[in-house]
């Protein structure tokens, strides 16, 4: 199986101490060495001065293989962290012409003629390597001492994923010898203690998997991952039909691409009636490219009014049941299907808060319906009076109710 | 003045380390400890492991006043932070019979008798101190040697900042005796490098003041701050009729907070058509509590058959101008005002990307459509070719727009 490369981190900025900018990259940083072997043992941020990095560099823990630094590395002359590795490591700078040669002609070819202040960018240590940037015109630096090797750099997160993609990750995959197999199932609609519950029998069966368990408003995501690739495979063949039916997606996908996919594959067409979600089914349906060809559009009916006249909700249920019933609900889906001509209407009304409960409909209270030609149910939720969260949760409701209908017919 | 304290915050958790979770408190903490005169200059995050945690403690810099750490310190018998700080610091537990009644009455006023594994939230340090917890039962601590105070708080984010903001930040200020006052003003529709030359020649006449300028895709934030009140207050004078066009809100506000309480003094109504942002400015309307009072409601117009039948956008429109143009944008913010009897309509149209662009009409390209009864304009925006990124500088673009129009009337 290889061997396991330990991997300090080191993030440098003034921005991230004073909490200016939230370090994203860490994270990103911390779960895409696992894959090919490495694993972030430590982390510290410092300011980009010359004493806060060396001893950085000074105080790094034994048994460190790799050191990945981000920021301080830009394009900008004022940019420190350069100079100090370069101490650092006892390397000169030297003129790179032939990379001059290839931002002269960048330059060029935008009409423009280089100034002479982005020569600085053309430098290369004598000792070490530079690192190539695919996406901007800072390259990055690697160096190496008796202890570990040294990739330094950009924070800009664009910059530095494409590093770590075409230069860093394939370089500690090829040195760790040593693979992690790790995919993340995204669940919704099941809380995590029964998720656990219903995993933790399959996985006793196998000890060389791991899983660990993310819960967010919208749903668990597992992230199961093993040394052992049969191990692997066969937990996830036992585990499928345990998940399968609040399992929407691996890795990155969202609730609305599974869904528009399953759109898309069916031919059905959906329309949307929003109340306490005020758009944002819409909007997430939308930021699945290639959406129009399902989605018809909606009505975002936050006033009565609008529920009677574009809807078609009857007055006689809004002063019977209320905006917020399991009433208005079905009349919401079932009007905009029919309004915008839509295979299947989808719809929210609740109170999303932080006010307007009764003792009767507290906060949080929401209903979802789905309308079809030959098939409509309310679904009733009580989520957080916390407002955004609330709509957020009563949106995947209603994604994760579609959904399953799409999958089941109910 | 009084005197600044260095500030050393320790995160512990290999979910921080292994990417698993993105650490956001370390930015709050960075942020919320300046106003009361201290300062995060160093930041290690660390596996929740004895050596791990000693190991950080014993390489704090020098001139370290205070160390803050999060994380390790929950409910669960297994957090091992609290044994390794009792450890560090001498400290022996003992029984705190008076909080156990208290967690007794918690538990029996809903209806549960309290397990007995919860006494170890129970114990507290025979020499140092513990830290309420508000919002929860796992409570902090507190401890000093003759270099540096300590604060140890659970990672869960409501948590940690319910005990800053009661206990550790008021503790910050008495000691440190120094203030810095800190603003940020948020922005948009104004770009960095403009807002800089606008602002330096200010600056230059301020020499106490600061300004970082962080920009954002939705505008840029500056977060301006000095140790002196009137420098401050000066500067604030000078500047704000420079920025007073793009200057939307302070602090945390939003968009579509400051729209919604102009909607909300002027007594006006909107309604939203969107078609390239398929729902987010209502979404985003609808965050803000109180908003049924001036959000009608919207059309998500995502089909040419949605646009006509709801919109009464006119077929001969849409077929010499197509769907994205400026005719059909002012047909539907026309037609949504009038289908919702609002006293303002908002549309957009557009090509979020990253396909179905033309030579004429480029990926990106968006129409911001207005109309009132007697006002009506379009604006044309390139933006990004990024889905989502184009969705939300679109929906700031029209919420934007919206607002200037209700101050100024066009």
């Amino acid at each position: 199986m290889g061997h396991e490369l330990n991997i300090g981190l080191i993030t440098i900025g003034a921005e991230l101490l004073n909490g200016a900018r939230t370090d994203t990259n860490a994270a990103w940083i911390g779960q895409s060495v696992i894959p090919v072997g490495g694993n972030v043992v430590w982390h510290m941020t410092v300011n980009d001065d010359k004493s806060s990095i060396e001893s950085a560099l000074d105080n790094l823990p034994q048994h460190i293989d790799i050191v990945l630094c981000t920021g301080g590395l830009g394009p900008t002359h004022d940019d420190i962290t350069p100079t100090v590795l370069y101490q650092y490591f006892n390397a000169e700078p030297e003129f790179d012409e032939a990379y001059w040669q290839i931002l002269t002609k960048k330059f060029a070819a935008r009409g423009r003629v280089i100034p002479e202040s982005n020569r600085n960018q053309a430098m290369k240590p004598n000792v070490g390597d530079v690192i190539p940037n695919p996406v901007g015109s800072a390259r990055g630096l690697h160096f190496s001492n008796d202890d570990y090797e040294l990739f330094a750099m950009p924070g800009v997160p664009a910059e530095m994923k494409s590093m770590m993609n075409n230069t860093v990750l394939p370089w500690i995959d090829e040195q760790s010898n040593h693979e992690t197999f790790v995919t993340t199932w995204r669940t919704t609609g099941i809380m995590e203690s029964v998720l656990f519950e219903r995993l933790d029998p399959i996985l006793n069966n196998h000890p060389h998997v791991d899983i660990a368990f993310l819960p967010k408003f919208t749903g668990v995501d597992l992230r199961i991952s093993s040394d052992d690739q049969s191990s692997m495979t066969a937990f996830l063949a036992e585990a499928e039909p345990i998940v399968k039916k609040y399992h929407f997606g691996d890795e990155d996908t969202e609730l609305e691409d599974a869904v528009g996919s399953i759109l898309l594959e069916t031919g059905k067409t959906i329309a949307t009636a929003e109340s306490c979600t005020g758009g944002l089914i819409g909007d997430r349906l939308t930021n699945v490219s290639g959406s129009s060809s399902y989605f018809k559009g909606g009505v975002v009916a936050y006033s009565n009014a609008v529920k009677m006249n574009a809807l078609n909700v009857k007055k006689t249920t809004l002063d019977a049941h209320g905006a917020v019933s399991e009433e208005t609900a079905i009349e919401m889906a079932r009007g905009v299907r029919k309004y915008l001509d839509a295979d299947m209407g989808v719809s929210t009304t609740g109170i999303a808060g932080p006010t307007g409960g009764t003792d009767e409909k507290p906060v949080g209270l929401v209903y979802v319906g789905i309308s079809t030609a030959d098939y409509e149910k309310v679904y009733r939720f009580t989520f957080t009076p916390h407002r955004k969260t609330n709509k957020l949760m009563s949106s995947q409701a209603a994604l994760n109710i579609t959904r399953l209908y799409l999958l089941n017919g109910a």
